[in-house]
C-alpha cells in the first residue's frame, strides 16, 4: 500500500511515464512486504518547480507508506528512484528530494487495512 | 480542518465536480467535529495514474485532517469516499486507496490553531 | 530541507510566481535553520480548489520539513505565508489553509539525511 508520487518541472513523454512507473514496480521490493501489486504511482510533468531559488530541472518524490518502514529501507529506495529519474530524465541527483510519509490509516476497496 | 485531495486518472465533468465536493462535505461529517465549514476540497482529473502497473481507471484521495480521528472514524469516511467516486466516476473500489494523515500544525486566517 | 507546494484555484502570472517563489526564500527562514538553499518550491495555478463549499478564490499551502520545527516557528510562518498571498495573489486569509508535516526520513543527492 505505498503510493509514490513524482513532481517534475521537465516534460516526460508517454514511453518516459511507462519506464518510470514500471521501474518504481521493481524499486519498490526496497520496502520490505511492498510490490507493484499494491503500488500506485502518480506522474506531474512540466510542474512549477523551483529548487534552491532557481527553475532548472528538479524533481520532489513523495512516497506514501501504510504501516511504515524503516530507514534503511527508505535509503535503500532514495537510491534506486534516484537514479532512474537521472537515467530516464536526465536529472542531477542533488536536484532530487524524495521524502517519506507513513500512516497507520490507509482505505483500499472501500475499507481501511 | 481537513483537505480532501482526490486524484484520479479519469475526465471529471464541471457537474461531476460540483457533485463530489458537495458530497465530500456531507461526507465528512463521519469525523466528529468536522464538517463542510471548515473543509477544503482539491480535485485532479485525468492524472497520470497507475495501480498494479496498469493506468485503467483509478483515484487516490488523500484526506489531512488537524488533530486526528480515530480509526473507526477513518474507516467510515473511506466507505463513504468510495462508493461516492464509484457512483460519480464509476471507480472499482478496488482501484481507489484513501490515505490518511493528521497533524496538530495547521493553520488559518494567518495563524495556526 | 523543507518543501512548500501552493495549491491555488486562480490564475498566476509568470512574474507572480517568481515573486512568490523568492519571497518563500526569504520567509522560510521563519524554520530554525531553514534557508532557500535547501528549499523546493511547488507552485499549482488554476487548481480546482473547493473551501467551505465555494470555490471562491483560496489557497492550500502543503509545508513539508525534514525534522520538524516547534509550533511557534510553524505559526510565525503561517503569518508570512498568509500576507504574501495575500498581497500578490489577492487571497483574502481566511481562505488560505496552510498544513504542516515533518518526517525523519528524506533523501537527497541519492541518500537520506
Amino acid at each position: 500500500m505505498p503510493f509514490i508520487n513524482v513532481k517534475t518541472n521537465v516534460p516526460v513523454g508517454s514511453d518516459k511515464e511507462k519506464a518510470i512507473k514500471s521501474a518504481l514496480g521493481r524499486d519498490i521490493t526496497a520496502l520490505p512486504g511492498k510490490t507493484e501489486n499494491w503500488l500506485m504511482v502518480g506522474l506531474e510533468p512540466e510542474c512549477h518547480l523551483w529548487f534552491k531559488g532557481t527553475d532548472e530541472p528538479a524533481a520532489l518524490v513523495d512516497v506514501s507508506v501504510y504501516g511504515g518502514a524503516d530507514a534503511d529501507a527508505y535509503r535503500a529506495l532514495t537510491g534506486k528512484v534516484s537514479a532512474l529519474l537521472a537515467e530516464e530524465l536526465g536529472l542531477k541527483p542533488d536536484r532530487i528530494y524524495v521524502k517519506y510519509s507513513s500512516t497507520p490509516d490507509w482505505g483500499w476497496n472501500g475499507d481501511n487495512f
